[in-house]
């Protein structure tokens, strides 16, 4: 059985000594023990993974050009659903954004070219299962510097999201 | 042609008014123009990545265990390569760690699995092109909170590093 979510979030995480990110917790060294493991005997299988969401931050003052520039290689090349412009924080996001929904068969191809590419944008990748909470804190990648995400504004239990009809017509290899 | 290195991390870098990670650069904001594009009109290709290096960084006091099932599963479910353990700190890393090197055909089931299953600790995933440097600072990817990375002590150029002969027997599906 899978440790509760509160669990693995505000127990099992260690001590960091290092700076942390917005969307971290930190914890006293002395909650923590070395036989702390989280209980889950068995590891998550991916197929719990429905889709992805890419969320590109940008700066509206500084950064939009370059986010535009990233938006229009995206749909030159990728299957995806770009969604709307946020010049504002919309929902769990703490910086302007706008949402990239793809299919789980594009992970191997659009991650690592939005490794290569993000410039000086904040990527967060996330998948979507059923706990839309846990993806966007515990199980999300990050290229760029972590923003901070509100995860206040998330529910824990969710139908997991399918990937929507792609609005892009990329005529580039990726 | 690319931007140089250079310009891409400390100059094209956008101010960031979050809590930053221990690699990243902060600039003052009035270094940043509106029009302050990275010079590269196209974008890079995922051919220059020869292999994938993931780091999964632990503290010997408290989170060795974690990080000695997660490596238990990895070799159970993946052919990778999986390093040494190092109990202090090597090389770039600010953390203890071990490496688990890895071919591009696998990125898609093991970078997700590890979403999934990284629990309490920090990885970073980065690919192998020819410039090391910008492959650990500026192109990998993070799963849990971001973990300093000391670039000094990474070159510029190398040979792009291709996956070793995998050390694992994988016996379980993902």
């Amino acid at each position: 059985m899978m440790a509760p979510y509160s669990r693995i979030f505000a127990v099992a995480r260690p001590p960091r000594t290092e700076v942390g990110c917005g969307h971290q917790l930190s914890v006293p060294r002395k909650t923590i023990e070395m036989t702390d493991l989280p209980d889950s005997p068995d590891p998550r299988s991916t197929r719990e993974i429905v889709s992805y969401h890419a969320h590109v931050y940008y700066d509206p003052a500084t950064t939009r050009p370059e986010a535009e520039r990233l938006r229009t290689w995206i749909g030159e090349r990728f299957a995806v659903t770009l969604g709307r412009w946020h010049d504002v924080k919309v929902g769990p996001h703490d910086q302007a954004m706008y949402q990239v929904a793809f299919a789980a068969e594009l992970f191997s191809s659009l991650v690592p070219w939005l490794m290569l590419n993000h410039g000086s944008l904040s990527v967060l990748v996330h998948p979507n299962t059923t706990n839309p909470r846990r993806d966007h804190l515990v199980n999300p990648l990050w290229i760029g510097s972590p923003v901070a995400v509100h995860g206040d504004k998330l529910p824990d239990h969710a139908a997991g999201e399918q990937a929507p009809s792609p609005n892009t017509h990329p005529v580039l290899p990726p």
